[in-house]
């Protein structure tokens, strides 16, 4: 049995985790679903996007959307096709300021893509550029002062974890359970997710 | 509030994770975060190694120990050092038969470095190798037809999320909840953290 | 006009890329340009790999390959599919002996893809278990202590650049000269690699 | 002896190579040399930022700064501290207007760093917002319709080789010149270099 200060944090993470179940809106995941799903029908092709390791948890869910079966991209690594109209770039960020990621979205917006972003920040430069914006709660560094803000309706007023850590641990998860409701709205069985991981690695 | 195939994924996870809180050995966790504080203190230098979504995971650890102090470096990534003596190699990998990273632990070993695994199965060549070695339970593909192991501990038989999803998603959680540890064993506040994090992104 | 021992080290190195146009085989050449147009001739998918300096190059091989319409992938970045029967691994190691790029080269062989290797020694690991193997001349590190050979065909005893540089850049001209000779063999024009470019970046 | 369109190439590449000896100002280099050495006694830190090829032509450079001695990071890559006053960013583009670098370099600007940039054109954004200014010729790919520009200088006017190619391949040679210079300046032998470099990968 783990115990001490590391039983603490995950425990106090798994608290944030079950809490958000009920904050984030179905609406939001279904349009995220919806969009993914139409891309794949027609062939459209899905870049990722995100820094430090919100760029590594949109990674995962990169990697996933590989295995079901899309024509996935992570922007910064080597392999990057032109991107064009009606293809769909997955942006992840919490506070929604994060400059190279805004950056991306306005460029994917300038050639005609769709814009989700998973952010905490309704009001963010991020979010006021989507498409598409999925909401969840994170307490999360800003690029001001006043510096972190804990959501009130998860009433976590002092996380033992530092920085954004609650946010990157629910958007892991949040995004695992996406993959899952896409894996039902497009059929494909986990045997065909794993005839396409990985076997040389 | 999330419905739907998304939130009962959701929902096997959290649940996953709670459970696993009481399988995980606390003589484990301590061991990982005493070679850790040690290497810290002695000024070594901690290496990390994974493949696919478990090297995004140990990246994402990763992230968190630079902003802790240490000099770290990820395995495969553009700047690595020479591996010397004493420094420490954390290898994250479910099965723990990840051809890549047991050739990585093999030369770390080589060249005189302290190898921490956190894999799932004790017998595996990763873990046997091994100085330290962390047990998380996890379903978990494996490199043979037997296919999947579901820990009879956790009891969960038929698990929504494919492939390796439950133990990344645990990796990911324990690792953020060692970060909290080491916090307080280290002396360093979130404050420090923040100082460290990077504002060019 | 550049002077110093900037411009001392260009000159050595562009003598050196002049005299490796004698010493690089047509033969090994062709059969480079052929594995990889039959590849994409039958659809199947390019993976490449290196590590360090050689890993970067071998990327930039990667994203031109790309260009030119190939389905391409760089080991240890994240979309990595299944490789199968007839896949091309594209190998750039100067000793041969890079133990990440061998064990990625076994495991290649082992699913039935062609690995074609370009290196410095005919009897190095990497190449004794490579289909194709590309001599390409290059003073280049070794794991042992006798360390550096010097090429004799070359005849630079004592070259201004430090360790595997030499090898590197001709490995980066060589692979830049076979791109051009891929868009002749493909009939792609260059408008059509612009069309592939990333736009966003 | 190689031959075919692989050989025109490189000695077309060869030809540019050498004739831009005399295009590069030694201004130029000096006062790229010169904000590197500085750095380098001062302790500051080196990031460097590039993106699709001109990215991986100056990962290759951080790579041989890191053997030098230089705390040096990859932006984009994992571990990425804080940039401070007095720290240097190499951002490499041969448009100049390429929209992630130019971003980096805004940010990196306003906390104090150094702004160094290598590049086709004096007149491009990057070049206008950076600190020292190494103009290397280039036919290189432009955002607007205009589309390609050859360098008079060069009087190459329809090169074989596609897209930035020529920019990408002197910026790497041009790079490891300025790598031995650099090697002389910090008293550094290649000894030492090859103490620093990775034993296990």
């Amino acid at each position: 049995m783990v115990s001490g200060l590391t039983r603490r944090a995950m425990l106090e993470i798994i608290e944030f985790l079950t809490k958000s179940l009920d904050v984030i809106s179905d609406y939001d995941k279904d349009r995220l679903v919806e969009t993914l799903v139409e891309a794949y029908k027609r062939g459209s092709k899905i870049f990722v996007v995100g820094a430090g390791r919100s760029g590594l948890v949109v990674k995962a869910f990169a990697l996933r959307l590989m295995h079901l079966g899309f024509s996935v991209y992570v922007m910064g690594e080597t392999i990057i096709p032109r991107m064009r109209k009606g293809d769909v770039l997955v942006a992840l960020s919490g506070s929604g300021r994060t400059r190279s990621v805004i950056s991306v979205a306005e460029a994917a917006k300038s050639v005609g893509a769709i814009v989700v972003s998973i952010t905490t920040f309704m009001d963010s430069p991020l979010a006021k550029l989507s498409d598409v914006v999925v909401l969840i709660p994170g307490r999360t560094k800003l690029a001001k002062e006043d510096d972190y803000l804990v959501r009130q309706v998860i009433g976590l007023h002092e996380p033992l974890t530092p920085l954004g850590t609650l946010f990157e641990d629910l958007a892991m998860i949040f995004l695992d359970g996406v993959v899952v409701e896409l894996m039902d709205k497009l059929g494909v069985t986990e045997e065909e997710l794993k005839e396409r991981h990985a076997n040389v690695e």
